[in-house]
């Protein structure tokens, strides 16, 4: 078979053999454009000053945009004959760089495999490359919804979130996807010269919890729903930021109180939220929340005169609309971002049995320079919080240093400054092997080469 | 107005004027007959041998059966005018004697105000008299039920469970009747010779919590809903009762997992069990459970080979079913009393951050004396146990021995053999001034005088 023009063009520029791989693939659709391909190996790493400069020159040879699981077994196989890379992409929200191809070769969209394969009361099974919105509209008419998302859902797939996720607006509830329940299965293509195909289910699912695609390409999940319950969006100000830390825990810790969102977060952080800022007083600290309506008057009670609510309304989750969560999360660095880049941020877990004081005592240690922004949540069963705190950057050698004094207090990092699975992910992925699992699954090692850096490929 | 000849019966052999209180309320019914009257006096308070000795010969002098809020009105009146003790009962079915007239006078019925007022997604409003059974079975078909019930579920009224209880099977996931959200709302009569209706909302209605009806009496309540699940029942048995401990811990913080009761239980208990004996094997310790169905797969994933199924069904809540939950809480102590009247029980609440080992230290203390019963729960946003074990009594002396040294080691006790409600209640009240209340609502002490004994009318 004669390789195509573009692909005798790619393989004259790349280190792999592109066009025998592409030959392999027949039919299955393609991206070759230069730009398209540069442009659709980026995710959000570029919250990151540090990862920008290492990732930011990182691109795949090729584009692969596979129509179904029969394509993806197609490009599997193709790439591990060829042993040629293979990085899969969904919708590239990520942070951490995990659609980005360290080693070029192939980018695998699979945001194609996006059929809704069945529901049922309390569960759905879906292609990885849906889209969370889309999940949630289709499930939503009979009463459910995703137990938690991203703040990137409007774009975000479930394939993405399960891959390089690991908990976000409904995680003060239900915990993160390494709880157990929280993923219920995944089915799994092999990159091996003949790919199978794994049913992963139960606690063997957590080996492709935030491998960052690693450990196997995700065609299909099973995922928990939740009651959809009317939620309400409310913003919530407070004259002194540990009564938001306060009221945030108790409501947090009221388990008849049905919630979605608990998100503190300091004063000048509500000074970049655009269309919300006339709802953030000068001075004042919010919390940011989504509360069952049903539970409002409970939370209200709860509240008492320790804040002022100065915004209230129904969660409207049509996907033109810009819902309250994206400035919660990590979209609150992201309203930042849009109007200066100097900053960055962490990802912190904090010790949940002395929550309040352990915020207390890292916001005095850089009153000026990380600023407290927390989310509550379940971690193992138990109410603390995760943290995204808005750090105003000078170097490197400074943002170790933060992280370094973090941990050294307990506080523990998710450092999103590092592009490898084993400096970044930690405490958010469950307790699975996944460098044991990556062996028999991804044997060549190809599945975005050095992501998971401490693998060594047990074939070559 | 002339008394009628039962009511100048009645009038000989009190203390007080019942019959000029019964010519008051004119046409609502009521109830002589002494054998009736003395039977419906009594609830389950014979589960203590102490309460038993102290309760047994307790009586009212009448029943008064109320057949709408207007008619508690005019028994209210009549009983504020006339000073008649007026104690309040419902099904029966409390284990504090919380039914009981200590000082006689007229006992209210209120099983007559069974009304659902109305329901909406999340919340339902029902008369103080309507079984939860009932209150079930007209949400389900919206899918919908109360967050929690007594194992009594199928005899008690949302207002006896709300006046007397604290929390049960669904307390696991919502805490306690304690925990804010969890009583919406109370509608109450007071007892003044012009009785006021009062709605209680929030805070407020923490007011009549647990306080035995001395805190006026409750006619409507708007109590939160819980999606309504398809529940699984499981029986699971142990070789060890520490390893039924650990997976019922595990499930229990595992927040991905929807239950509703989590109940490991020590050999001999299940020995009693009946019906089910023939699914707990011979020396082997139990946990008995309720998990929603798509949470199974989950659920056996945390049970791994830890212990074995020998039960496996959908719960049924048909009314004439018998409940795998009727050998839970209260119940259990009830399966082994039909069978043995030696034992009684206690009431405790284990410390939170030290939970299994507070719970073996309590089994090492008296291994053959207080067998473990223990029920995980929420409790103030942690998860915990509550337990009912079994207690080999012998005498009063040594069951108070018994209670202070689980106290003595930071085991709390409500403790179930003392009638009065500051002496047994303890931690399954919320901080609500109910002392306080008591005076506005009930200024003469009628509501079962000498049940909150710290209480001195406000007026005579």
């Amino acid at each position: 078979m004669t390789p195509s023009p573009a692909a005798a063009l790619l393989e004259a520029n790349s280190r792999y053999d592109i066009g025998g791989c592409l030959a392999d693939i027949g039919d299955v659709p393609v991206v070759t454009d230069a730009v398209n391909v540069r442009r659709r190996s980026r995710d959000f790493f570029w919250y990151s000053p540090v990862l920008n400069e290492q990732l930011k020159g990182k691109s795949a040879d090729v584009i692969v945009t596979p129509r179904d699981e029969a394509d993806v077994i197609r490009v599997a196989a193709a790439c591990a004959r060829r042993r040629v890379p293979l990085t899969v992409r969904a919708g590239g929200t990520g942070n951490y760089g995990q659609a980005v191809p360290l080693e070029g070769g192939v980018l695998l969209d699979i945001t194609g495999l996006a059929a809704i394969e069945w529901q049922r009361p309390g569960l759905v099974r879906v292609g990885a490359g849906a889209k969370m919105n889309d999940i949630d509209a289709l499930t939503r008419p009979a009463g459910w919804e995703l137990r938690m998302h991203p703040s990137t859902k409007r774009s975000a797939t479930i394939g993405g979130f399960v891959a390089g996720g690991s908990g976000g607006v409904g995680s003060v509830t239900y915990g993160g996807l390494r709880e157990p329940g929280n993923i219920v299965a995944a089915r799994i293509v092999t990159v091996e010269e003949e790919p199978r195909v794994l049913e992963l289910r139960g606690d063997a699912a957590q080996k492709i919890n935030r491998a960052y695609g690693t450990t196997g390409i995700i065609t299909a999940l099973e995922m928990p729903l939740a009651p959809a319950w009317p939620w309400i969006d409310l913003i919530i100000t407070f004259d002194d930021f540990f009564d938001a830390m306060r009221v945030g825990y108790d409501a947090a810790l009221a388990d008849g109180v049905v919630k979605k969102l608990l998100t503190p977060m300091i004063w000048p952080i509500p000074q970049h939220f655009g269309p919300l800022r006339g709802h953030c007083p000068e001075g004042r600290h919010v919390i940011f929340a989504m509360i069952a309506e049903p539970s409002l008057e409970s939370f209200k009670a709860i509240l008492g005169s320790r804040g002022t609510i100065t915004y209230e309304a129904p969660h409207d989750d049509a996907p033109a609309v810009e819902p309250l969560y994206e400035y919660t999360w990590n979209h609150t660095t992201l309203q930042w971002l849009k109007q200066d880049r100097t900053i960055t941020y962490l990802q912190c877990l904090f010790p949940h049995d002395r929550l309040i004081d352990s915020v207390r005592e890292m916001w005095a240690m850089f009153p000026d320079e990380v600023l407290p922004h927390t989310e509550f949540i379940r971690f193992a069963g138990r109410v603390t919080c995760s943290a995204l705190p808005i750090v105003r950057y000078t170097n490197v050698a400074r943002l170790n240093e933060i992280i370094a004094l973090h941990e050294h207090h307990g506080v523990l990092i998710a450092n999103p400054h590092v592009y490898t699975l084993e400096d970044g992910s930690r405490h958010k992925r469950a307790d699975a092997d996944q460098l044991g699992f990556k062996a028999e699954v991804d044997p060549y090692g190809l599945l975005n080469p050095g992501k998971m850096r401490s693998y060594k490929p047990a074939r070559n």
